[in-house]
């Protein structure tokens, strides 16, 4: 077997591992996964994991990590199509909404948040990053939008908290009353806002 | 001992089983209730756990109901005391953001939203009736606003969505950034919407 070869099938089977303690994590947190019963999953032994990760921490970041990655594919990249302004900011939120809804069951980054609100710590401290990064992706797209005359100029940091809101409800809602219900009142409340910081002519 | 005398131990005893139940749900939700441990925390027997509350689930009920309870007293008692219109609106937002802060560790009635979500049942009918009569009671609460000529005319249950999104966008940001940070954004978020709904003149 070449080196190559090998280091294919390393990645493979890291792959493998990553995909189930995902699910695992969709299920029941990060703070679900314990390596024993992973393991017994992807069929390995636990020495067999601990040599793809090197702790249970490790594996977890590396889970967290993988969501995140997940969610910029999902909702920035095909966005990053979309002329800036007005269309791109609108396009995020829209696949932000996606999103929600085809993660409504189990969203470990939003599950995250919550897992980690009192326990300091590595995982705490990657949540504060990707949320950092994510409102910093958010705050630059709005002030594109700004910047083209789509959007009144404000306090870039509360458009963030506003818009951010919007899926957080969304998300909400639909555990509730149904996803049909939640989005509506999402995209509706997406345009209000857009409506809402029109520029002044 | 006198029928009233026992009465009144009984209500006392069923209130110190509800309060214990309600500090367990605040930390492992309304499904970490399990008779056995609580029981031996308030220093009784199962069976005279069961005496006040037939099952485990009809505890669990009563601790929704009692959570709920103690929603609507801190969040629209005092709200009453307000005008009708704008003044009443803006007092039940600013104590519910006020409640989101006392209760950022563990909201029983936010997490049964989540417990709920996919689990039908007694429970989840009572989460859901919960919700109908609190949107109903904003939704009331933005039309005596509109009724007074506070607020312009409008789908009263996008206003209850967009409402609704402030608070549960705080305890969000509270988590990630501190309660002090996530509360500026919340007022100011209630008074920006407030300032796009003002009738047109």
């Amino acid at each position: 077997m070449s080196a190559m070869t090998a280091t294919g099938k390393g990645a493979a089977t890291r792959e493998t591992i990553l995909a189930r303690a995902h699910e695992i994590a969709c299920c029941t947190g990060l703070e679900g996964i314990s390596i024993g019963p992973l393991a017994q999953a992807v069929g390995m032994s636990k020495s067999g994991v601990f040599a793809h990760f090197g702790s249970r921490e490790d594996l977890q970041l590396a889970v967290l990590e993988a969501a995140a990655e997940r969610f910029g594919e999902a909702v920035l990249v095909p966005a990053l199509a979309e002329p800036r302004g007005l269309p791109r900011l609108r396009a995020v939120m829209r696949h932000w909404l996606d999103w929600v809804r085809t993660n409504s069951a189990g969203c470990v980054l939003l599950g995250s948040v919550t897992e980690y609100d009192d326990r300091p710590g590595p995982l705490r401290e990657q949540v504060l990053r990707n949320e950092r990064r994510w409102r910093e992706t958010l705050g630059r797209t709005a002030q594109q939008a700004v910047d083209c005359g789509h959007l009144r100029a404000g306090d870039l940091e509360q458009y963030v908290f506003e818009l951010y809101a919007i899926p957080l409800a969304v998300h909400y809602e639909a555990g509730l009353f149904g996803a049909e219900q939640a989005r509506q009142h999402g995209d509706r409340a997406i345009e209000r806002w857009v409506a809402a910081h029109a520029p002044t002519a």
